[in-house]
């Protein structure tokens, strides 16, 4: 189904409308849903919108978002097992307010599901000339190095800084394969790589089903094994367990920096995006592959799909949403 | 030959006074090259000494370490083409009085040299109770993912975490190698392995001599390339060039966090000792492999050189470092 940016973004938010979320609730939740769709991560975009409104129309009532400790330097945050994406958010406001005030400001949150990219979050935050690191913290799906057990969530981690050209949003998962491929992949009776996974009696598989039973690799052997230890112990320093039971409790760490604080911002800026020509000058290994830089594909992604002003959906996703949405007959 | 833990100490120290370090300088950075030799990382010990006296009598006399810009919950500082041991620990100091006032502190430096291991500073953090996050940014000696030209420093990062039992470091250098097992194995006539480097051409290459004339590979891919262009903009928002020219003007990023600032820390150090015990209770893939936790293995290695009171030393390394320390016939 070909969709116009607008009308995946007014679907998406009916959609998000019908199950519960308010106004201003679903209008958030779609923006992030259709920046997915723009940046080529379908899997994120209208398909995880069905997820989220499965999610929220089989639990209770979630609970007000609320602030549970607070500095001028930082903030908690009880997300009352409401969506990620409306805490995450939250907490990006409030670390943006007080790093624009004192320079440098913390923010955790616990008790949420589904934040989406965090490279999303990043934006906002580069956007106010800051710069930042978002942790993530999940469920126990992801082994160690050396290890055949979940220990770690597929713990995404993103560092982004803010430049005069576009911002450099470096975010990736610590797992060696995304939850998301290894559903698709069991949906279309694919097998996974050699090395991703494990089968519940530790054997290594490359069964899908039995992965998901099983565990997955960690990604980047013991160092990138290390990472993910890390991104865990940041999601438990904002409350979060360290193994949550069902997808309930996802700890959510924010860190950002106004580079004031060191340098003079506006100069830095400037250093940064030159940095970043440099950087993609770099002779290539191979010339009909220049070098990018974190967070060029997905800039380019999008300029694409704006500037066409379509976006490609799933026939089948299409069909659930609309129908979610009470708009079988639209657009 | 082999030295006991208060002669290995003494000789650095003694190296280190005859190079014109004032006693206390001497003594900081002995107590970094030491602690190299405990955890098994002799390239980082006496033999670096030898680097530094080296560095050190062959250029102007340093200026004093100095803070540039500082606000209650950051410092910049100029290191004055001081050694790093000296300007790190500056800077550690100064975070941990800051974050523990505060709870949160960003500090920097730049134009500094030689900075060792990271763990060292995040082991003074996480005594202190606090968690920190080190970055520090160099010469452009490692290619990005796809190139084949220098631009990143082989950037080290590393995460520190207070625990009720020992803390959890994760320390890593974002190269493909260490620059120092590039000159070992040039001196020993050994190759690289495959991957590790280019040549000045952009071919890649084995041999040690032309990947130091050329570039050394990132690790981890494309998702490492991008952390290792991260450490580079943070070393950059410390004020540090990205393209130093020589030993000179290195990067160096800490940040400190109070874990009480979101969670109770006490119950924090409780909650992250019994989480690694999970994690290295994992079941291994090969059950003589017992899972690890990152510090486990330093935490090893010096409790037995501690234990044993014995450091071993390489004999030329030893003449070397006893004759600057005009100590031939000690111990």
């Amino acid at each position: 189904m070909k969709l116009s940016v607008d009308q995946t973004r007014n679907l998406a938010h009916a959609a998000m409308r019908s199950c519960g979320y308010t106004d201003n609730e679903a209008a958030i939740i779609a923006d992030h849903l259709l920046d997915c769709e723009l940046r080529g991560l379908s899997f994120g975009g209208l398909a995880r919108g069905l997820s989220v409104a499965e999610r929220r129309l089989s639990t209770p009532e979630p609970a007000p978002i609320t602030i549970t400790k607070e500095s001028p330097v930082s903030a908690n945050i009880d997300g009352g097992d409401q969506v990620g994406y409306l805490v995450a958010r939250r907490a990006t406001e409030l670390a943006i307010a007080k790093a624009s005030s004192v320079g440098l400001a913390v923010v955790g949150a616990r008790r949420t599901w589904y934040t989406g990219m965090f490279s999303y979050y990043l934006e906002m935050i580069t956007k106010a000339g800051l710069a930042g690191i978002v942790a993530g913290s999940g469920l126990q799906l992801v082994a160690p190095h050396g290890g055949t057990e979940g220990r770690f969530g597929t713990n995404p981690i993103a560092f982004g800084f803010p430049s005069d050209e576009q911002p450099i949003i470096w975010d990736i998962g610590t797992s060696a394969v995304m939850l998301g491929e290894v559903l698709l992949r069991e949906r279309l009776g694919d097998l996974l790589d050699e090395g991703q996974a494990y089968a519940s009696d530790g054997r290594p598989t490359q069964d899908p089903t039995e992965a998901l039973k099983g565990a997955l690799a960690v990604w980047g052997g013991h160092k990138g094994s290390g990472l993910a230890l890390t991104v865990q112990l940041l999601g438990m320093m904002a409350g979060a367990s360290a193994a949550p039971e069902g997808l309930t409790d996802c700890g959510f760490f924010l860190l950002v920096i106004n580079p004031d604080l060191l340098t003079d911002g506006t100069d830095y800026r400037r250093r940064v995006a030159e940095y970043a020509q440099n950087v993609r000058k770099t002779r290539p290994l191979d010339p009909a592959e220049p070098v990018r830089v974190p967070f060029d594909r997905s800039a380019i992604e999008r300029s694409k799909r704006l500037a066409s002003n379509r976006v490609d959906v799933d026939d089948r996703v299409y069909r659930s949403i609309a129908e979610l949405a009470g708009a079988l007959n639209l657009p």
